[in-house]
């Protein structure tokens, strides 16, 4: 693969932890990695600049939000998402397919594709996986996805096949419609619901065709955390030993260690940086709320020893003044600490599968999180 | 005086105006200036390093605001309002006169005060010289106001007679009352309406109190500008040659060019600022609104030629596809190009008073401004 090299460092020997290095034409960055997302070709609030200087190394695109505005021909016309955003890392987009059942209207879905109506301007759009490769490989990502059907939770048995017969059918005829192989790297998407035999049988189906990347997806779709763990963990699994693992639109903190833990070695959510601009931040003892009155007359940093542009300038005094304030720096701030925070999590991680405490390091974690030290 | 300095470089022979230079403990700046302003600690969608990078000097904040929310006291423990934003250039406070006179309800001024309801949470609060002095000190800027009336336009002759006598009074209250003339500068504010001889009795009254330096209130209130341009002339011709002026809340790029000529040395106001966030661009050949279709593919910066970090990285393209999608960065990018658009301006127009050019300054500005090259 010319457009991606995945290369693993270390394997752990406890858990199906592992730490490793992906290289795009882009960026080179070190796994399990968090990919912050920048929905409609900006991480909110933030410039590319910004991003660079939290040192993500990738971030994630959608497409479903790009192909309805700017559109894909005009991100196309400006050079591809990297010119057109500015951004030098690497970008990775998904395939439209969750927003399409998620954020559209009146879906309706057969086994060549989806129409729906999208969410703006109440067109009703085709949707097929040669389309949405089409549209990725306008957009120009480093690493674009397979077409899929997201089943939503809970979800039957009988559904679920059927379903995943469809999903395979259609990273077939996206692996075939891909014709920009020299720069972009495609990862099929294992499906299977909350099923651990569809799981199996999908992600061996999928390591057949020999994707690149392989992504996981309808997890954290509603169901309870210990079955989400426990299908991640029948899924893995299965999936080739020598490719990136993408768990999509995973999570909290402690779901991404958990996530490691079984065997994932991307992430990507929009958890964070929604939970910034609401005022929520990210601390190693838990989540505070800025908006919280006792933090007026707070003028010691969000978190005390972070090494963030905000932690390193502002107080908390100030960033209540501005939450209360409704002023944009706040959000932007707030913002910038909880992606540093998640971004430096992942650090300690490696480090941690590196050194093999990774075990230790969970529990280190999860009990300083779990303190009490803040309650929002 | 120790807290504020004020050199002219050079008075121009054809008009009245001049270049010089201001020092204050925390930064030297050129005059004629455009102080950005920072209403409530913060230039709305600007960090600090983002405004020392423009290469501002000095930035406004309101004391209305910030008596309000955090409140004087909190940003006094925190060590002022530089170390509470975190802003090292200087920083000028307005009295917050103008404020309660424009924003707060029910408000009720006699000779020793003003009594209102404030716009937030609806408190009644009286407000008298010394206590917006006791305020300002707390907060601790470079540059101080004293606490004056600003009359509302139209205003008959009777009232502003009576209205200078407590502003002049007030005006002497207020110097009276300013304990930190090591640190902080205070000026005085002309006021007099749209009557030239309340002007000259104003102005000659105050330079007679001998402040630091002065300020021009009560114009552009909503006076035609040719009456505003006739006020402020014969207001200028009473004031002190050398201590600063300063024309409250103007303006427009016309009226910088305009007060300069009629011998102002500072100047502030929100609009290029709120322009910038309703996606109005200053540009040499006049205003462009970003959001319309025809920059959907225009692949060129918002201005050539332009140095700012927006121009020098970003398309018309990507502008307006962010602000279509209501994007934070696009409020961001916008108003770092109009505020450098103003400081850039004021930078030429510097040049060519230094240069003794500055009527053909005016003439060529305003010619390509109005070419008609952008209609809104």
């Amino acid at each position: 693969m010319k457009s991606m090299k995945f290369q693993i460092h270390k394997k752990s020997t406890k858990t199906k932890a592992r730490t490793g290095e992906i290289s795009t034409l882009h960026s080179t960055f070190q796994t399990p990695v968090f990919m912050p997302v920048g929905t409609k070709a900006t991480v909110k609030t933030l410039s590319p600049h910004e991003i660079d200087q939290l040192g993500a190394g990738i971030i994630l695109s959608n497409t479903y939000h790009l192909m309805l505005r700017p559109g894909a021909d005009i991100v196309k016309e400006a050079g591809g998402l990297h010119n057109f955003m500015k951004y030098s890392g690497s970008i990775l987009t998904d395939s439209g397919g969750f927003q399409v059942f998620s954020l559209a209207k009146l879906n309706k879905i057969d086994d060549d594709g989806v129409t729906f109506r999208e969410h703006i301007g109440g067109q009703y759009i085709r949707m097929t996986p040669e389309s949405s490769i089409e549209i990725q490989n306008k957009l120009g990502a480093d690493i674009i996805m397979s077409f899929d059907e997201c089943a939503p939770y809970p979800c039957d048995e009988k559904y679920i096949e059927k379903s995943i017969k469809r999903t395979h059918n259609w990273a077939k005829r996206s692996l075939e419609a891909h014709k920009n192989i020299q720069n972009q790297a495609i990862f099929g998407i294992v499906q299977g619901g909350m099923y651990k035999k569809y799981r199996k049988e999908s992600a061996e189906y999928l390591a057949s065709l020999d994707f690149p990347g392989y992504s996981i997806g309808g997890l954290s779709v509603g169901e309870p955390m210990e079955l989400m763990k426990e299908i991640l963990d029948s899924t893995t699994d299965f999936m080739p030993i020598e490719k990136p693992r993408y768990l999509m639109g995973v999570g909290s903190p402690l779901e991404l260690i958990d996530g490691a833990l079984l065997g994932v070695d991307m992430f990507d959510c929009v958890l964070p940086a929604r939970l910034a601009r609401h005022g929520v931040i990210l601390t190693e003892h838990g989540r505070l709320n800025i908006k919280n009155q006792r933090f007026m007359r707070d003028f010691t940093p969000l978190e005390a020893n972070c090494n963030c542009y905000t932690c390193t300038n502002f107080t908390r005094a100030y960033l209540n003044h501005l939450f209360r304030s409704d002023e944009i720096l706040g959000l932007r701030l707030n913002t910038i600490h909880n992606l540093n925070f998640l971004l430096r999590l992942m650090e300690k991680l490696r480090k941690a599968i590196n050194d093999g405490v990774e075990l230790e390091f969970r529990d280190s974690f999860f009990s300083t999180w779990g303190d009490g030290k803040y309650t929002l």
